[in-house]
């Protein structure tokens, strides 16, 4: 009946308006510092990059740590599993170096059963001129509203499973692994 | 079983990489006419924006019309309607000036049953620093990747089912009618 | 004398520091008004461009007008004219719509003789990704620190004096009449 | 009288059309290579800054070096002496590291005496959104359009006599050093 997917959507459109969002760093938030030539961490731009794109989502924004995939410990790894768990929302996206990410995904994936997870990040600073940040953001933001529970990763317009995504160290591109 | 839900999913992957991308103007591609100081259009972004994202969706761009939406007669909308049907592609994403989306959205919406189709839009011109365009194009994307057959507005983060959906005037933004 | 060329230049230096910077709209700080998607005028762009350049020259910035400069009226150009003959600084730059600048550059040329003033403006509004504002505010700083007495326009990197100078309609760039 | 004065200015506007400038490399041409995170010299990004400035000035962009400041060796110093001491042009642009650019400033200083010589350069590369590098563009080629023959740096809207110029490490600005 006609009226019945219409509330059964409402419904829907009124569940998926709460996100976490939790902050770990990556290129994503780097910086330029201009007094030594160096990037570095400095605050996350979420809430600028949800403001730019207008976002009416219910999203909590929320910094666990600001460091480069590369420097991630197992440590930081359960210290993000252990937010996931925690957080009352169902739905949660994950900002995340891209080197690592894959890595943090399969922690996640394992585990993480009764909540949709995404992990994105970027391959050029959001404060750089022609970053893929808030392609980025937006196609993980509607991923995580509608994909079934588990653990996914947003990267080049797409999604992947968490058990069958690398990162190609050659194009920089998100792939398959079988 | 954990294989087999794999296999389904790697199918599913497989499927929706082929989205039918129509161009019709609206905000999107407005640019800055520096000798007469007016907005017009040229031609679209689409390309150029799905590159800044690194976009590894395979994607097929056709532009139908460049107007306002403001513009858009009973004509133009049938004209997106026939290339919708026509279209062999499942999935569809189509810019479109804010304005009148929800218009269009009906005209599809009432006809348009085995397809996917989001429409989407822009508040700010691409061209211009501060544009939502990226964002938005980034969720219509997924949206279009995971949603079942229908039609669809994506802006705001947020998806919208043809069917209840307006834009406030007031606000710019786009809400559910009831 | 060695020492005294370097004598004269500190105080020049020195003296150079002072610059009053006149706001009377233009191009250079139209915004996009998304709500309906018109062009139009809130505040200077001014002091967030100087941030940017990390100008570290002694300018004080009045708005004195914001208008379109095909708007812009006699009475109009008598207030820019009052406001630079009764202000303490020697050096003068004044932000402008480019249709009429030459008009006002007469205007002002055949009475400021004692100072010198810069015209300057932009092709594109400073908040669209591609405009030339920031290169050309560069230039007339730099114009209204060196230049002798006189009145300027400063556009396409060149300065043009007040009485041999036209905007090419058809190229939008600025050339000397004879 | 007045016709001369006019034709003083017109020779003047003239002789000015003609500006070499030398890419040596520095913060200005650095970009972000996204494959491994870190910052790198590509190609200068000259030509494309004086496109968006509408620069009309006639000028000869020529890459020397592309190295970072602080790399630069005293071979380097003569090989940007020596081009400077034999090209045409009577007025040079330097694009150079900010690190050691009051350092290349002073071996230039000492032996050019017939050229107005202006190094420039920017504390954020021209690729990140925020960069200073067209604003120190757009200074730089109207100090060497109007500056009486000699070497400078033009930095933070200013320009500083070479043997009377250090850049202060800890807020990354140019002053005078008595």
């Amino acid at each position: 009946m006609r009226w019945s997917g219409s509330f059964v959507r409402d419904l829907l459109n009124c569940a998926i308006m709460a996100i976490r969002i939790f902050i770990t760093g990556g290129t994503f938030d780097k910086e330029y510092n201009e007094l030594n030539g160096e990037l570095y961490f400095k605050d996350t731009h979420l809430p600028e990059m949800l403001k730019l794109g207008r976002c009416k989502v219910d999203v909590d924004v929320r910094t666990l740590m600001m460091i480069d995939s590369l420097d991630m410990t197992d440590d930081d790894r359960a210290i993000i599993l252990e937010n996931c768990e925690k957080c009352s929302e169902e739905k949660i996206i994950i900002t995340h170096g891209t080197d690592t990410m894959e890595q943090t995904a399969r922690v996640l994936g394992k585990i993480m059963k009764d909540k949709t997870v995404v992990l994105t990040g970027a391959m050029i600073p959001y404060k750089f001129g022609s970053s893929d940040g808030l392609f980025n953001l937006g196609s993980a933001l509607a991923f995580a509203e509608t994909l079934p529970h588990g653990v996914y990763i947003a990267m080049n317009g797409r999604y992947f499973n968490w058990d069958n995504v690398r990162k190609n160290k050659k194009t920089g591109e998100f792939e398959e692994i079988g």
